[in-house]
């Protein structure tokens, strides 16, 4: 449910969410409202008046007793739970002159466009579920269980080949369960490659279970690990839960985690923390579902290289080495409960395959989940988190790379960077005459820190606002008292001590800056090498879809204004979210997806950029802001592209 | 090599092995000799005198000076080291009379009707192995060390698909291999079921290690596991070993296991002891071929259904209770190593399919061995152990059947009966006037009981001189000091006390006999059972095939005189020997054969002779000696067949 907000005296109204923040719906709305703490009603600056409709206040109201009969709120700690009519005071205006409101900057994806994006599928699982009622054997007919199981999925199936059994574990229960039941069982079968290929039996159950029937989506990430517990007989997720890679105790990137394993026991130790992690996943959707891990029959994965050899506890040793080698790209099938996993003995975990070292089965995943595969459109895609991985192509022909654009929009290599928790500022707008900020944090708390997102805002802001140049430098003649020369150089306040969660002056300095115009250079230098690898440019770019948790947050407008992204038809953008669960929510829901994720692979060829000749005049030549070559950005005032 | 003794004055010449003991030697060739302790010289009464030629005596002359000068020689302590000529003491002739020679009773199988029934095979095991020298890697050629490898063995087998891998293991160690080995490695294969099925890789070794190929062959006894290390590049056998099954410390028969398996964790302990046992043949042919277990690259086992069961860690409750039925009848491919076996991690161990409960891997490998599958003549194999199983047909259908002829060719339910090992009579002649037993034990030592061979010597024996009559009782009218009413009913003396190793008097009584017939009754049943089942009579049979230890010692016109064995002619007999282990060497040698061996299992259709309701009339007729239908055996008196 959304609610309209029309801010006055500019008479600009907004669509928000129920519930939501009116602060933060304000600056998502490019409306400028000075708000110094990002929230709790601290510095009480953010004061507007309600001229229609309902709030409803959180953290108290931060207020006096008159002011708040008044009608006046502060946008920080008041929830949107009608219409609104909302004046912003005169008084909280710059030097007398109406506030200027910006343009919407993003247009969010509507559902219509994701599905044309990641289109619909079939449930129509890799796994099924056949009750057979068995005939009991006699003298005159005494053959084994197990073929008299087999000769009973035959007649059930008589179009399919026998089925095969690999594993002995099924075959100590069957006598026993057989019996039990009443030779009423159902057996779950994993179906082979094509119709020709024999099936296998997952597992053989007491009774007709057929109404139960569940798979696993798991994108197993550097930093977390996302789960889906998917009802395969309706292709419904019924469960979803996420859970902290306990991996980050051994490093928090993935460079750390190949280091720690090469320790004694290190690959043993980050083996057992990725599963742990996943366990603790399993043991919450099943919670949540109120089923037990043994009813998961299949299970399918994705995760960068690294972590699928942690995963499997296959040394990542050579992929940190020079020429970057994995030890493998298509991974076997595993039973999941040989390495540790919560899950019937016989459950097999699929990983996607990764291209490369830098390029693994979350992006194949992602690829995949969005089609480009089959789209005759030539996409970029672009997962941007420690490394930024891209993809370009279409059905014909698929070219990856992986940027080491460093941790910047992680918040690494930022004096105040964060990751996007509570606290962390997500969003700011600077006045453009008072240059004061507005900020706001995630959760509407007191700031701590800045993430990815803010980071992009703040740095857009800094840069229209003419407080740094086009080279990240600040410029040195303001006379502001938010400008100033620190210990590391030039910065920009953007929270004062007494607003801040740590007590002292956030700020944004020229070496943060310098950081992340690499990044964004080492990104866009990317995106140039591979394009020009195909003799494509942007303008051939059908869609540009991002990835990834972070890229569901960026704001469009600002991270093209920066460089960040190419400055193409906004409506050629599309946000995916997290991709490689999808991509693993699809196969898990429909064979034939499935059976094409080696095929997807196998489409993408990997570029080295480290090795490109080309890549390096582009990173150099992308280290402005937003680009040495404004013809690139003709938003930001170059000539069309 | 063979010596050739001249006996007198009978002046019967015989063939004899080098370094042959005489009095074995004799007995075999059916000349009587007077021999009351079977061996080391205690009786004294088989003495001989040598007239030309030498021997060498053993346990020390047992003679006197003088006697020895005079070339007197105890024929159980001679061994033959030259051809001879032997004068029998007239003295030692029964009242008088000329010692009468018997025909000679068996025709040993020649080498050429061996290869005629088993064939010849190819040296083309389903394991290969191909040396690659890998190119390194470039950033230009980053591709996974798995990739690198698979393209290696894809450019070496261009017709081929390409290889699968299963497992994580070899990933564990590749990436180090590769780079210590310099990039040279040698890859184990395992061949799919057809030219078109991609081959599985087994093995990565440093180096290139095609010389070295090596197989083992193992048949898994209830009471013996025996073990041949083949080399998998000439097909030659470089190492054998026989170990007794520990299990037999929880049971002597299948029966007894089924129970003790039934006892809490008694599964686990039966498959721990099975593993041992192989794992100290495997030990045993690595040190005797100074090879490691882990240069062993593919296992080929053949068992009854109740050891496959028990080595897999499958309950084998069923098989004990009616309708019989086996938890599978096809053993799932299993990597040894996974059970405990000493191999490397991804050695695979094949187990022969199995047919019933009690008609196992082992009756498949036989018949595998000696392609009565592909032939046009129609065979019947036996295989006689504590059951006896049975097998009737050609290429175009083979019906089989297991009989419950209980152990009393292995010793068991004989009052002296003992498995075939040193002390047991395993040969005896009874001199048709003097009823005087000429006793000879395996190893020529003092007798401690009766094993198989020998039990049905002494009962062929006592119904040519009419000690007992075809009912197998005693006759009542002699009066002879060795047929004599016993504590169990009458019995025959075979050796006094003082002669024997127990120091008592060994006697076979009408119980004993009674048992006999059961069991060979059972056995004959069985024949005319599946015979009639397919509407053939024994005039059908082209060839009878004895498989088994025991066959390979059976004295052929004294089986058949008791009606053990059909009455046919003689030059159809063959003796395999152990033909579970030789269809175990010939699929780990030639994969064309290891292919067939599901499909020999499928020809294959038992029939349960508990159900069935002409073997309880056949089996009734059979308890007589040789049978009460004498028409069935014309040698014995009976019409021509």
């Amino acid at each position: 449910m959304t609610h309209q907000i029309r801010f006055l005296p500019d008479n600009i109204t907004i669509e928000a969410e129920d519930q939501g923040n009116i602060l933060t719906a304000a600056a998502a709305a490019g409306i400028y409202i000075p708000a110094a703490c990002g929230g709790e009603g601290v510095c009480g600056k953010c004061r507007i008046h309600l001229e229609s409709g309902e709030v409803k206040t959180t953290h108290g109201a931060g207020l006096g007793e008159t002011e708040y009969r008044q009608g006046i709120r502060l946008a920080c700690t008041s929830r949107v739970i009608s219409d609104l009519v909302v004046r912003i005071p005169e008084t909280l205006q710059a030097d007398g002159r109406a506030l200027t409101c910006r343009p919407k900057p993003t247009r969010p994806l509507s559902a219509r466009t994701l599905a044309s994006l990641v289109g619909s599928w079939e449930t129509s699982p890799p796994v099924r579920k056949i009750a057979l009622q068995l005939t009991p054997p006699t003298l005159a007919d005494n053959v084994s269980d197990m073929q008299r199981l087999l000769r009973g999925i035959t007649q059930a199936l008589p179009d399919r080949p026998e089925p095969q059994y690999d594993h002995t574990e099924l075959l100590k229960e069957l006598p026993f369960l057989l019996r039990e039941a009443g030779w009423l069982v159902t057996v779950i079968l994993l179906q082979g490659k094509h119709a020709e290929e024999p099936c296998t039996i997952i597992a053989v159950e007491a009774g007709d279970t057929t109404d139960r029937l569940y798979g696993l989506a798991c994108d197993i990430g550097t930093t977390t690990v996302c789960g889906q517990l998917i009802d395969l007989n309706s292709g419904a997720i019924i469960a979803e839960s996420m859970s902290y890679n306990s991996q980050v105790a051994c490093g928090t990137d993935i460079i750390s985690r190949i280091i720690y394993s090469l320790r004694n026991r290190g690959l043993k130790t980050l083996q057992g923390k990725v599963i742990s992690t996943i366990n603790n996943v399993i043991e919450d959707v099943c919670r949540k579902a109120t089923i037990s891990p043994s009813d998961i029959s299949y299970i399918m994965t994705a995760g960068n290289t690294v972590m699928a050899h942690l995963l499997l506890g296959i040394s990542p040793k050579f992929i940190r080495e020079a020429p970057y080698v994995p030890a493998m790209s298509i991974f076997p099938l595993t039973r999941a409960a040989e390495l540790g996993i919560m899950a019937h003995p016989s459950v097999r975990i699929y990983l996607y395959p990764c291209v490369s070292s830098y390029v693994g089965g979350d992006i194949v995943a992602g690829v995949h989940a969005c089609r480009i595969h089959e789209s005759k459109e030539i996409s970029l895609f672009i997962d941007i988190g420690t490394n930024g991985e891209i993809v370009v192509g279409n059905r014909d022909w698929l070219v990856c790379a992986a940027c080491s654009a460093g941790p910047a929009f992680e918040g690494g290599g930022i004096r105040f960077g964060m990751r996007a928790s509570t606290g962390a500022i997500e969003n700011c707008h600077i006045h453009p005459e008072s240059l004061e900020p507005m900020i706001v944090t995630i959760g509407n708390t007191l700031p701590r820190g800045i993430c990815g997102s803010g980071l992009i805002a703040i740095v857009a802001e800094l840069l229209a606002t003419g407080i740094i140049d086009q080279r990240g430098k600040f410029s040195r003649n303001l006379s502001h008292p938010r400008v100033r020369p620190g210990v590391d150089g030039w910065e920009y306040v953007l929270v004062w001590s007494h607003d801040s969660l740590p007590g002292e002056d956030i700020t944004l300095t020229e070496i943060d800056l310098d950081n992340l115009i690499r990044a964004k250079g080492a990104l866009f230098a990317g995106y140039q090498t591979l394009l020009e690898s195909v003799g494509l440019g942007f303008s051939d770019l059908d869609r540009v879809i991002l990835a990834g948790n972070f890229g569901a947050h960026i704001d469009l407008e600002r991270a093209i204004a920066i460089g960040l992204l190419p400055d193409l038809d906004r409506n050629r953008f599309y946000y995916l979210g997290n991709a490689s669960l999808l991509g693993c929510r699809i196969s898990l829901t429909d064979h034939r997806r499935f059976m094409e994720r080696i095929q997807v692979r196998s489409l993408m060829t990997n570029i080295e950029l480290s090795d490109n000749p080309g890549f390096m005049d582009h990173y150099v030549a992308a280290l402005f802001l937003p680009h040495t070559d404004m013809g690139l950005f003709p938003s930001a005032g170059g000539p069309a592209a």
